[in-house]
């Protein structure tokens, strides 16, 4: 299948080109990015950050502008748009007639979006026909979430089936890398931390409440609880810490029965054999000192869920540590998942 | 007054010494470390980590075991030993009449050991009449906490005195000068993040409860709040920074009135003039970004507790961060603090 | 004495706020910015990024244009100007009578403008009256070098004088600082090494050389020595280090005649007893694993030059790593130290 | 073919055991370690530090003394030991008629033993049948070089090869992968340089000298330029920076003829089609800003020459910088492609 990048140039747009290349099913035909960019050939409009060579044929490429008409001939558009012009692009390539699978947040809580996770809620792709962007239904938009809500939804998921979730408190440790290029400078970040990132705390809540939540007549119905959460950035590179406590509804007997949950959780997508997705969907460690970003969070192409310290609380029922790679299975990877999952359930064809 | 200090190689006894150059009070006449640098001069024993020049006179001073006989002529020691051997040697000085004011942990929880943060509960060192090391009182051990307890009893004391505290919740973010030298190898923590920190999750509630404690007929009654804990090591050189989260028993009207008594705290040492006590003990930031280990690690000093982020929670009553050099105020500067302020009330003479 | 600082909400205007306060002689009376920053508050138009608190009476300061007519009542001013508008503003001060001690690099090579570094060349001062801004002499520029030609110039001074350089090469490893804020993105730096500094490696060669020229006449007399450098930036936050090769004129009998120059270095200002020098120049260390940029970039505040690892070459006749802290001996540090001079030599006043 | 690992447990041994797995040629089937570790299944007795997953059989396999009579049935072993008990062992099981291929220092020098680079000496292989550790000659031994001489020899080649090397500058700065684990102590090097690595810059001269030799006769004749060098340790994870001054005997007309030898290098070993071998040796970059380690070092599995910023010098005729990954290309990779060659020769079989 052709696809376009839309925002090619950016931090979230070569994290697609890198992990597109050699993919089985995917071609990228098409390079969308803003007008400073469009016109000139890709390898002179990007500042390359990845750490593998830029694929040859990107690089004599020629950027387009993000407009429907200069990027025809694709199936579909990969977006790693900035949210502050996503809204009306990816609106424009849906109109168009042109499916849209978003790394934006734009249409994140849009009732008729899935918001998707495809190991977590694959059944929310049904909400796709009530779209309205196009009278056909061939143009629509799908997203993936947060790259703190991805990790959360996939370590609570099991447990969430298993017990419920009655409250929800996030610390998190997030590298570098989530905040683009140029980004965080290199001043504010080495040897410190900065307790704080903006916009990032009120989005734990909605996402992770969304992508729990059950779908049934057109609409979802979400698990309501509460959540306090303080976001932190720190010198790492790539993957997304959380420490995480969890109230539980219906009360373990022990935390044995937590780690049964997780370790027997059933991966919705392991028959599909989709090509980017893990093998093992969740990891979960047994040593203290695991998971660590710099050891874990390349694992399985990065498209893996550490947990680990997995243990009874006092306040809270249970507490434990995940991570995942933040641009990987928290953006451009977890895209490229719900896409093969859209292809395998006949959306993309 | 002529002091010694214990442990005078590891990287809490260069901390030591380099705080106490100039110090108007007290002169190390005294090194004390283990047989391996006893009999060398100190610049040879000593791989010296700290980023001032060694003080001349130290590192021509010949260094001797601890043990009391051959330490003799000090008024007091201070303690930066080893878990591991403090308990017998510190036990020995106060035996043999030499008080000890000791970072150890081996006696915080000994209840008639003060356990000693002199802006949270100065007097406690009223517990040191009870204890029975000599016969007439002159040898006595006074402690300090656990340099995550450090920053969170002071941060915690306003908001206990005025609402009282039901449940704490904590995640730290430590600094990897908190593990000594040669402790953290540079594989283990450069750009990566270590969730785990052995023995110091379980501290936590002991040491800020027996901080909170008050103390009446010669004993502690503590606060007994649940706790829950997650401790992890990041790259950061000094500055333990904690993210908190409090359940109140007296529920505030607005987070303006947890901040006012923040603000309003009255530091019960004010009046002594402490030569290492800070001018403002508690700085509450108001910028999100702050506080942040780099830019305040080493304000007043290093010895100023640093809290940001104040705001309401929906779990939680109040959620903050606080962050304070784990070396000084966490350590040595804690400790010499604690001896000024016995040497003002005349325990130390 | 009154002083202004120009550029005064950059990295380096903040380094001169935070060295000049308390300073015995100068006083900060205004403070200079771009259009942007004028007519506010200083804490409002400067993000703060040094780790002291930023002075009070700073922090309410009205922040002017840098133009002499909203500056005036300054004995002189300070510029940590950005080189693309220092050019013009500082020539408008010194046409306006107001003596400019300066950073920036656009009058470094003028012939008549001293490039000072108050142990090495203290003498250069002299050509200040063959300046032009104004007719009574009243105006001048005087500049202090580049971050990596400072230390260089101090550590090669004594070996010039005993035996004359006859090739250098240089291999730089600078700290973050050096690019300012907000300089160097995490994500390029981040346990990383970028080869290429833009526009550094060309500056060591004139700089150098006119430092170390001798004056006579009006005229400064350069050695031309031929320069190979190579300029890296490493994840230090302070301190450029430099690894040195020397082709001596004179061949030294042995290392130790080298040794010996750089240990006699007689400091030209020593007697003058100025604020702000280091009381001693230049420190050699002989453990080989010194100097390093975290023990040693702050001692003597910042205004010390390291050398180390002092040893004869094959191809060169001496090699040396020498560091100093880049933005106070190699900026804001050094020019104070050169109005310090000044005003002793009755240049300021 | 099956082989062994001496050192298993260390960080050279986890590397080989990394890259080993799935390779076409190679199946690993014993481990040997010390005394502490021997009879413990791998799992136990590692710190796995590598960045996947510890591969399931290896994680179960019992580690065996490094003794040539408990390692029996091995076709080959790979050696990782450490300099301290390297010789003893490898002599051993050379002579037990078991060829070693070794990443350690002992025998680099031996004038029977090839010091092996393929790209750039493949023809030193002939010097194996001169060793004497068996009458039968079945036991011998080759090595790879040093982490720097490596990249060094790899970068010189082309150069060496069209215009003689005269004199050599090397300034480096080195990983902390390089030192092992536990290694670099994080208080030593985070956000610091040091200056000095114990051991390192001897090597440089005669093992480039050893590399560049020709062998005729059974000897090798080795260029004998003179070579000033300084290694530094810096912040960064893998991948071994260096910048490189060099004089020529035969002056080249201008840069570019410089360039066409590097850029026409003829790989000896590229129809051999070796499974580890890089696909394009030498990668040349044109930006100024690179190579970088965070962005090249893991290229065509770590295994790629980058140089950069190659230009004129005034004292030297050619200035570069050159990179590759340190315990890749640069320790266990370097070997396995050296088994690989000598597989394809017949020396291995």
């Amino acid at each position: 299948m052709k696809v376009g990048i839309l925002g090619a140039t950016g931090a979230v747009g070569q994290k697609f080109i890198r992990l597109l290349q050699g993919h089985p099913w995917f071609e990228i035909t098409a390079l969308g990015a803003s007008e400073r960019s469009a016109g000139k050939k890709y390898k002179q409009a990007a500042n390359w950050i990845e750490d593998v060579a830029q694929p040859e044929y990107i690089a004599e490429m020629t950027v387009a502008n993000c407009d429907p008409s200069e990027m025809s001939g694709v199936d579909f558009v990969f977006s790693g748009l900035d949210a502050t012009v996503a809204g009306d692009i990816e609106k424009a390539f849906a109109s168009a007639g042109i499916p849209v699978i978003s790394n934006a947040k734009n249409y994140r809580q849009d009732p008729t979006v899935p918001l998707l996770v495809p190991e977590v809620n694959p059944d929310h792709i049904e909400l796709i026909p009530t779209q309205t962007f196009t009278e056909d239904g061939s143009g629509w938009i799908v997203t993936n979430p947060n790259c703190v809500a991805v990790p959360l939804s996939i370590a609570l998921k099991p447990i969430h089936d298993a017990f419920g979730i009655e409250a929800l408190q996030v610390t998190t440790m997030q590298a570098i890398s989530g905040a683009g290029y140029p980004g965080v400078a290199s001043l504010d970040i080495l040897g410190n931390v900065v307790p704080f990132i903006g916009g990032e705390e009120p989005k734990i809540a909605p996402e992770t409440q969304k992508l729990l939540g059950s779908l049934s007549n057109g609409t979802i119905t979400r698990p309501d609880y509460p959540v306090d959460a303080t976001c932190t950035r720190v010198p790492t590179l790539n993957g997304h810490m959380a420490a995480v406590n969890v109230k539980l509804v219906k009360k373990p007997q022990s935390i044995d029965e937590v780690r049964s949950a997780v370790l027997s959780f059933k991966n919705p997508i392991a028959e599909l054999d989709l090509p980017s997705a893990p093998k093992e969907v969740i990891k979960l460690h047994d040593e203290e000192k695991y998971p660590q970003p710099r050891l874990h969070a390349d694992q399985e192409g990065g498209m893996q869920l550490h947990m680990g310290r997995l243990r009874s609380g006092v306040i809270f029922d249970v507490s434990f540590v995940c991570m995942a790679h933040n641009t990987i299975r928290g953006a451009a990877g977890g895209a490229i998942l719900n896409a093969e999952l859209l292809v395998k359930k006949g959306y993309l064809q």
